[in-house]
């Protein structure tokens, strides 16, 4: 059985890895914060002191952290998983970073004889913890294969979306489609609330036809009911938004919706909701307008 | 049975109206072309010569036209309803017009001892030859249940949504939700087709999930193998977010993404592309970067 690194348990990543422990791998783990670790130590892990020492004792390294940066420091920078790699090993980054960044770690990667596909995943916290996350794959369809067994422990929809960096590009479509669409439910429901209409009998009256959207019918009633609690953070959401401008920036294609969301939830961190849901996009208008979607009802 | 009147035969309207002839009602028409009513006479209708000469017919006036002043000219104009009002007679408006404007018609009309309800239509030009319209209805109930048989020859989904004005502020959110969903679909293929991706199997791989919408799934096939043909022309979605913006502006509402989305809609009008579908939204980031969606599949 090939042994299996994980690097990064954060909120997504503790689930994995878990779920990986509990398929009955051999999994070393590091994370920036050792406590962090502690309790899938107890469930079966190996702790390991360093990325590079996860590395030594790993064929697979799957890495699950914040941001490009991120994936840099803990591959190529000191004690790094580049230090330790053993000839012939793959790097899974699940991370959602930037495409082009990704064809760079992959390259120098290479000339340290590891293969790298990109892996970045959705469904938030809930789909880590179950092991049921959408994982979108770029890379050599071989190196698929061979991460075939570990993929499967941790998500349900896997689907091979192209060479190396197709699975960030896929992870970046997707986050301008939820965050526009969350711009579009935030607007409707700040003119309903403003008209004075009842906004569950407007929301069940549009949203079976052309305007409706996943967004609209599972974060609209929850807006209404102004609970923020987070299916994602908007700290990490304006983070991903990040990554998505500069790739655009790179390819030449302008994204006027997804940059005014950006702006808004750049406002929102400023004013200390980083941690609310990314559904509290509405706040931004509300703040700006002094109308309370759903105040009326509260 | 009660006699009806119908005015305004365009793209929705002449199928609307041709289903209450169909259903056996008898039914007066006007259009200011003229001729766009020949079929429906033959078919059995009465041809009004002006809105006045349908008022005098009828007990009660559906209206179908493009926009607030063209509702004010065929209500309040010379030779308009107003000039030949049946006393406790109904005018149904099926215009997408100002929220706030009908406020004011209805208060006019009621000095004439007329009833006003507002009823906007979606559904499309399909819809209203099929007669499976949604209508949204402020007003009244028992001038609803009075219009009851009527609405229900041309529509199938039916929601009396509040108060007069309810109608039209439903449909200005309908609208919202359906552009500002249209942006999001666009930067979303824009940005995967630039990116070398696959757009077919992008669409499939997060349709599913909270990015996905009705826009993503019905209008993204359409937008990839470039088939502008119209289920709501530009022209017409242009007109409808001026009637949004304006409404929003009086009731203090900022629409950032609705905003956007009119000035490139503007831009494609002066373009010569009013005429497209609304999907054609596309087009206007397309010829700020050079990138056509779709193209490499073409």
């Amino acid at each position: 059985m090939t042994d299996i690194g994980f690097i990064g348990l954060g909120i997504m990543g503790h689930g994995m890895a878990t779920n990986l422990v509990k398929a009955g791998f051999s999994v070393t783990v590091w994370n920036r914060t050792q406590s962090k670790a502690d309790d899938i130590i107890e469930a079966g892990a190996i702790r390991g002191q360093t990325p590079a020492d996860v590395a030594r004792e790993a064929d697979i390294v799957m890495i699950c952290v914040s941001d490009t940066p991120d994936v840099e420091a803990v591959v190529f920078g000191p004690d790094g998983v580049i230090e330790g790699v053993r000839p012939d090993s793959l790097i899974i980054d699940h991370s959602t970073i930037s495409p082009q960044a990704t064809q760079r770690f992959a390259s120098i990667a290479a000339d340290h004889g590891t293969h790298w596909i990109d892996a970045p995943i959705s469904g938030g916290s809930e789909g880590a913890v179950n092991g049921t996350l959408t994982i979108m794959i770029g890379g050599d369809e071989e190196q698929i294969q061979r991460s075939r067994a570990y993929l499967d422990a941790i998500g349900t929809t896997i689907t091979h979306v192209g060479p190396l960096g197709s699975g960030q590009l896929v992870k970046a479509v997707n986050q301008i489609l939820v965050v526009v669409t969350q711009l579009a439910v935030s607007e409707a429901l700040l003119l309903a609330e403003a008209g004075g209409l009842d906004l569950d009998s407007t929301l069940r009256a549009v949203e079976g036809g052309a305007a409706g959207s996943w967004m609209l019918s599972n974060r609209g009633p929850q807006m209404i009911d102004r609970d923020w609690r987070p299916g994602f953070t908007i700290d990490l959401q304006q983070k991903d938004l990040r990554i998505v401008l500069e790739a655009a920036d790179e390819l030449g294609v302008p994204l006027p919706g997804t940059a005014i969301v950006f702006q808004m939830f750049r406002a929102l961190q400023q004013q200390g909701l980083g941690g609310d849901g990314n559904h509290a996009l509405v706040k931004a208008l509300e703040r700006m307008s002094g109308i309370e979607v759903g105040s009326r009802d509260g």
